[in-house]
């Protein structure tokens, strides 16, 4: 049974596997540093449908598809999917996911998605109430523009703080299996919602820093490590600013994240002045888990990863009420 | 350890307890038939905030908090929050859990909150990964009537098979004790999307009746009963539309709901032309559920409640788009 450590971090028993995982990306994706790592890519933006949030959809289903296929199973084999995403009414997974026919949690938690989904996913198979768990989430770069920001027809310009939405997205298919090389799932952190009063919806990585640190302080005070226990500290989308800004904080604390903590927000572009401050979005940890650093721990370059994704839980209609930018951080850690 | 009965539904190990629950509504819950069994009401709409949004935030913590404290227990006794809204990136609960500081799981079920909440905390629970964890979830009128068709002020006139948002919120507390009266949560049957192609947003009663036929089939299938079995099937918020529809649909597979069968979208207001065809909104089950049907559980009237909310899972995006309503429905057996 699944065992409390500390406050916060909660410790599985039976080390649930991640079986199958793939990544799907979009053009400027396939172009970036992890582009020949995606299992499939488009370069049509609107994979053929009639609106970016149905694009979107299409990148969802096509990973979940491609996931539990290369777990071996097929869709009526997955007992639970734990999914969602960053559009209204979570619109790209809602419309994707009725193909499946699979029992469905739908989640919220913005770019944190992707570790949200995993920790409910591995909890779930490691208490025995699923047998396999499908966790998988998506953004489209279009699709959040248009949300958050403004539709694209207006070519307005963007700050230089601001992050550039991943279209992408990436699952997981949680499960036992015997292969050994499957990466496991540790333990995972839940984390608390953090709002220190950033209102600037084109600097969340300023609002998502301090959310990653409680999750992150949490989990090693509970565990009794310290960042030179892991192979690598991985944060969701905080980008270039909210990552310094990460360091910043736990410095005060006297916990030091070193050369093996990156931020995938960091690792999914070329740098470049359309790009600002990095890739953001459900889709950004969400690809770059599935597409670089699981097929690491697979082939034992990488040992123990705290995976650690970020959300921005703003909304517009709270953005445009001059409220601050609510923020959270959820932990997973994954080992060969 | 949980296990699974058939193909959809779990059962529970060692029937977590809802050890504490609470309901708040505005002045129109207050007036209709469970007024009176509100744990607290408010005759402004506002309750002294800013914005509706705002409002619904803080009906979803006067809620959490009176079931916590009802529980006896204090905010940080509790593990882990599942809650949800209707609104984009569930602004209500986003920005009412942030005072918690309790790790946090974002739901999106829309009006099917309420089960889905109460079923990943009965699991979290009986699983042993979490001690304490709270289900809730909220809705209010006017924010809804704002984000899903018009703002207020435009007075735009109601069709008469639309449903009218619950302005209310409920909270349970689930965990292990020993007293004996309070309600226990002996299984789950998680729901899968359905849509059968309806688009009218004004008519969701409709829209979300197929899902509700298929959790009942599901969870009557895998557990090998009948409705007769039950003292009471009540679904989330189908009105009067969607309740006959669930009928119809449930007959065509021999299933007969009976007079054992009820609707929360029902039993809130009283009946009038403003109404329509009944309550709507993730606050009207949980408000009926925590105001009225917990309470009976505790003293004996009902002993076996399937409790099935349902959500419709469309957002103002999607009906733009033309897209059809997609819904899901998750059940809950709550037993004295």
């Amino acid at each position: 049974m699944a065992e409390r450590v500390g406050r916060f971090t909660v410790k599985m028993s039976k080390k649930p596997s991640i079986i199958g995982f793939a990544a799907s990306g979009g053009k400027k994706e396939k172009s970036g540093p992890i582009g020949d790592l995606l299992d499939k890519s488009f370069d049509d933006d609107l994979l053929g449908q009639d609106s970016w949030e149905q694009a979107e959809s299409a990148l969802l289903c096509n990973s979940i598809s491609l996931a539990l296929k290369k777990a071996e199973l097929k869709n009526d084999q997955a007992d639970v999917i734990f999914a969602g995403d960053l559009l209204d009414q979570s619109m790209s997974s809602t419309f994707g996911l009725k193909q499946f026919r699979i029992p469905t949690v739908g989640l919220f938690g913005a770019c944190s998605t992707m570790a949200l989904s995993l920790s409910q996913a591995a909890l779930a198979v490691d208490s025995g109430w699923a047998n396999v768990a499908v966790a998988a989430t998506s953004s489209h770069f279009c699709s959040a523009e248009r949300q958050f920001r403004f539709p694209l027809e207006y070519g307005g310009r963007r700050t230089p703080n601001s992050q550039w939405t991943v279209t992408g997205s990436g699952a997981t298919v949680v499960g036992f299996e015997s292969r050994e090389s499957a990466p496991k799932i540790d333990s995972v952190c839940i984390g608390r919602i953090a709002d220190l009063g950033v209102t600037d919806a084109n600097n969340m990585g300023a609002a998502m820093a301090p959310a990653a640190a409680d999750t992150i302080k949490n989990f090693l005070t509970d565990t009794g490590t310290t960042p030179d226990d892991y192979d690598l500290i991985l944060t969701g989308d905080l980008g270039e600013i909210g990552s310094r800004l990460l360091q910043d904080l736990l410095e005060r604390d006297g916990i030091m994240l070193k050369n093996n903590y990156d931020d995938c927000g960091l690792l999914i572009f070329d740098k470049d002045s359309e790009v600002g401050a990095g890739g953001s979005g459900c889709g950004c940890s969400a690809t770059v888990l599935c597409a670089k650093i699981l097929p690491e721990i697979c082939k034992g370059k990488l040992g123990r990863v705290l995976f650690v994704a970020t959300g921005a839980l703003m909304s517009p209609k709270s953005a445009q009420q001059g409220l601050s930018i609510p923020a959270v951080a959820h932990a997973v850690l994954i080992t060969s």
